[in-house]
């Protein structure tokens, strides 16, 4: 199907999430204004969501805890001399049914730390519902699938 | 040239080079599909690419060549706990002649491995001719120049 | 806001930015067309753009500085058989504005050398400002904000 359906059009989707990546990055504050009230969000990795298993790297059920997870970053990004890029690419419509928009993206995350040296950190996709409230795009659900492991001991920043 | 010609949009053009990804990803049974019965599919190193040079990494003349691919990587890659993930960006059309869309596009293919490192494959661009078959975009042609080297005795899978 | 001002489409908007990597990529000679006469270019880090610092890893104040950094890299080249790959993407409008559209994209560079090898170069966000000059788009301002450090001695490719 092409991503454009009858309501959402590519330019409009693109912006949703570019606008959500330079939140991650830049303005982690408004980083819940992109979730509906009612939100499921979730990292896992590839293997648990290819064998279905409930495990999750993060968590999020409703904008609450999205908030939540905000203000517990704030207290110890502090000591995190780091930050993050997110490229999100590949943005796919795969159903728009019942006012719910099914949308799938690949992300690449690099980090950086202050003395100047990046990397990688992971990649993956994401697996989206959208819905509009009022006359605004909002994240249903996100579940992030991570391609490679978080390396051990890292604290979770959100993808 | 501005990207959308008079039939191709590029909410059309982005679609299939999507879909193109999300088939190497996580469907490669379809990957096939993408390309005319009297394709041509190469990989090529960016050194031979710019002396045109006839070698290629991997070559499939016609649509039967790349489904025997397709079963070759099958019966391998039980061996082969690895994934890719294809992020494709830059997308360019640079001639629209004679039913035939002149394309380019950049990408980047992380490798992952089960137990969870994952580093960049290798990058370069696409150099594409696309048609249209009956209501479908495929590619008639696909040359894909590598700026890195593969990994000595790497298993090549498709790009 | 949307991406799609009442003058500039996203499609011509992408075009803008793909085809600029295209020149940095693979035809550094046509680099200085994407600027305005009185343009301003700048790379800087991360650090000294948060804080404000005039400090620049590479200013270029009009045309006739990117002209000259142009002749500058053909110079040095030969000697440097590596290449580049620029991928752009979150490509986002900012503000439209008095005839300029304000204008904010991520790019992720990779280097290759001959022997094949290949990385993360670096990473980090365009800052933009794009003005309509007769029927072409041109940056009037580009600041390129690095998130990693360049690798102490390096000669200082465009972004």
């Amino acid at each position: 199907m092409t991503i454009i359906d009858s309501t959402i059009s590519r330019d409009e989707l693109e912006t949703l999430y570019y606008d959500y990546a330079n939140a991650l990055d830049d303005e982690l504050a408004s980083w819940a204004d992109f979730f509906t009230n009612d939100c499921l969000y979730k990292i896992v990795t590839r293997e648990n969501y290819d064998r279905s298993l409930p495990l999750a790297l993060m968590l999020c059920e409703g904008r609450g805890m999205v908030l939540d997870r905000v203000d517990a970053i704030k207290r110890v990004s502090f000591y995190l001399p780091r930050s993050f890029r997110h490229v999100i690419s590949n943005i796919r419509t795969v159903k728009d049914s019942g006012g719910r928009l099914y949308a799938q993206a690949n992300f690449v995350v690099f980090e950086s730390f202050v003395e100047g040296t990046m990397h990688v950190f992971n990649a993956g996709r994401y697996f989206d519902v959208i819905v509009r409230q009022d006359t605004t795009l909002k994240f249903r659900e996100k579940i992030c699938v991570l391609d490679g492991n978080l390396i051990p001991g890292s604290l979770i920043f959100p993808i």
